[in-house]
């Protein structure tokens, strides 16, 4: 894509590029860009081309994170990690992750033009596997830098059998280097990302950007009933152990919990009657139930309710329930020291500082292991992701930008040490 | 099958020929006759012999069905039709349908060997089509004989493409004739079947057979709900249209109408959220709703109230629902001659003349446009059927097949005529 003028703000600028980097994609007509696909690849050196003219140096490290580093002031200074990552879910919206690692380039690139060294090195990552998508495990690069890859980790397989060690080796890395990125705590001063909200908070607050306080912790389930199956006319109503109107009861069961619980929302996106027949009374159900809080207390107080509720239902309609977990992610709080530099940083810009917590997983999750995290959302249209349809103004994305220039420029390190 | 000895009892022969009967399979392991199969060719040949040793005389009509005539005493004499069907369901028991058309055998072969005539004459029919299963219409050979089969009837397709009318001629049938296998009202008696309960009412009181006073309308529908989808950690509760839950609160409804309403029952045994996803809240559901009642005003009232609900739920949570009627049939009710007639067949044998309605259909639903119905349940193994596992007794067999052979040789034919 040839520019004749050069944008004139930051935010064209980074709306240009995140067009740009929106056709890097596994699909001619969508947006889909796997973890160490040749999408991946392009976008990698795409970005990596991007740093470069920002004045950092590049290298894609064994995660095939790309790594842009751009130096202290002074040698020996710690490093605030920036960025986000890079891979998309299918038939994706252009923001989701991208939007992080444009920015923070774009604000590498501002402080570089300026002339600017600051008081620590800042590192711009730009992550593969945040979706998960392409291998039943997620966030490699991130958990890679806090340490949290062991090696079995790597020989999680796509559906076509092909492993993330494979994978990584003909992406052009070291499989075998992956387990030695832990980052030493005491030379990461922190983790700061920018990214889509992927919800409708900011937009009916009428506001670009906003802090988040915590990312939540999500338990998910796989909830099983099992009644007796029998013909649809024959078998009296007080006489039936129907799977699914016991299910139906514990669905709405999970949303009474949500809705009287501050802090806790609760899904139940998936349903089915194996083998269900209009005419049969359904014999078994499968639910799955995806719960999350940016409080792990309330949460597991909640599964633990909701645990009473089924086994109450089932016990008073003669079915059996189980419940299987096939996932508990912690919640992550941000570091009050980048809340506050980030709200003194609104308020220098003349709005409103409003706090929010992330119900969506992010790369902080597992940065959070390693060092203080925070994260910068930016308003999106309708709260919609994970679509084409996802949408951010160029306006608000320039806030965003110039957001974190302000923040880079005012940060003072000692804040984020105890 | 041979048989070195000769069954001892009506109910053992019944058995034994069903057994026999239960070979004649699309499966090896299991029975499985779909309506113009080989499997279903090969049992109209057995039931025919049977028949024609039994002193009826043997045609196949133009819908497949097998008719069985055993002469009246006098010329010109009313016909009563007994039978049932020979089509069975994927995986099926032996007694759905099998039952009905043995019985009705074995009953006039009890006549025939006494050498006693009726002052009507008895028709067997052994129909092809009552399941279902193979097209997407049903009861084929009853609507025939009840002049309720237009041309395009015989248009309907299974799922590779072949239409019920080329099924026919490949059996050996000329589905021309169909339509012109109406019979005439004056020349028939009525209709008596006997089939298994399908459900647990006479196990329950701990009788062999029960008398049926109708046979259930029955409306399906489908159900669609449409909500917004959203992601599953950060749209805040107030803010969701949940399809899922939505239709979560329907399924309640209708269990509660089916509850508090006698004579109705009410069954959803279908439901899925299309591209559902763990973490996504459903934007779309569809169910199935199957309401019998053997009030139609009960079941369209039911359907009513249903219809109210459904609108008042979908306009508190700000979704849409739409609702699209698949099948309407009215309720079928037994003629009082002919339960009147069992009545009397029952107490002659010293059992209790238990009557109910059959939740399920049956030919009788379709041949009650010619003429009137009669059934016999028989009790049924935990009420259980369209299973391997359906289940009867000989003992139960043979009382329903004496009663069948007490109630030819007693009923009066000017009973059954207004």
């Amino acid at each position: 894509m040839q520019q004749d003028r050069p944008p004139t703000s930051l935010g064209a600028e980074v709306m240009a590029r995140l067009d740009a980097l929106a056709g890097f994609s596994a699909d001619a007509d969508g947006l889909t860009r796997l973890y160490l696909t040749p999408a991946h690849a392009a976008a990698a050196r795409q970005v990596a081309t991007w740093m470069e003219e920002a004045g950092m140096s590049v290298r894609v490290d064994a995660a095939a994170t790309v790594v842009g580093r751009y130096e202290a002031a002074t040698q020996g200074a710690p490093t605030l990690l920036l960025g986000s990552h890079i891979d998309t879910v299918r038939n994706a919206g252009r923001y989701d992750g991208n939007l992080g690692v444009v920015t923070a380039i774009s604000a590498v690139k501002a402080l570089h033009e300026a002339g600017r060294r600051l008081p620590f090195a800042v590192e711009v990552l730009a992550f593969g596997d945040e979706e998960g998508v392409r291998f039943p495990v997620t966030l490699t690069g991130a958990r890679a830098l806090a340490g949290l890859v062991r090696p079995d980790f790597l020989e999680a397989r796509d559906r076509d059998g092909i492993s993330i060690a494979q994978a990584l080796a003909e992406f052009g890395c070291d499989p075998d280097g992956v387990t030695r990125l832990a980052r030493d705590p005491a030379s990461v001063l922190g983790y700061l990302e920018v990214h889509i909200e992927q919800g409708p908070v900011l937009e009916d607050a009428d506001l670009a950007v906003g802090i988040v306080t915590a990312i939540a912790g999500a338990s998910r389930l796989v909830v099983t009933v099992e009644g007796r199956a029998g013909h649809a006319g024959t078998v009296p109503m007080a006489l039936r152990r129907d799977a699914l109107a016991a299910s139906a009861e514990m669905v709405l069961a999970i949303e009474a919990e949500a809705n009287g619980t501050p802090d806790l929302v609760a899904t139940v996106g998936q349903i089915e009657v194996p083998r269900g027949a209009v005419n049969v009374i359904p014999a078994l159900t499968r639910f799955s139930l995806d719960l999350r809080s940016p409080s792990d207390a309330v949460r597991h107080a909640a599964l633990s309710r909701l645990d009473a509720a089924f086994t109450a239902i089932a016990e008073r309609r003669g079915v059996t329930v189980t419940t299987q977990g096939s996932y508990d992610e912690p919640a992550a709080a941000c570091a009050p020291g980048l809340m506050d530099a980030l709200s003194d940083g609104i308020a220098r810009l003349g709005l409103s500082p409003l706090r929010l917590a992330s119900g969506a997983g992010h790369d902080g999750l597992a940065l959070a292991g390693l060092c203080p995290i925070g994260m910068i959302f930016v308003r999106c249209a309708g709260g919609l992701s994970h679509s084409p349809a996802e949408s951010v103004t160029e306006a608000d994305v320039d806030v965003a930008t110039r957001l974190l220039v302000d923040v880079l420029r005012h940060l003072r390190p000692e804040s984020l040490r105890p």
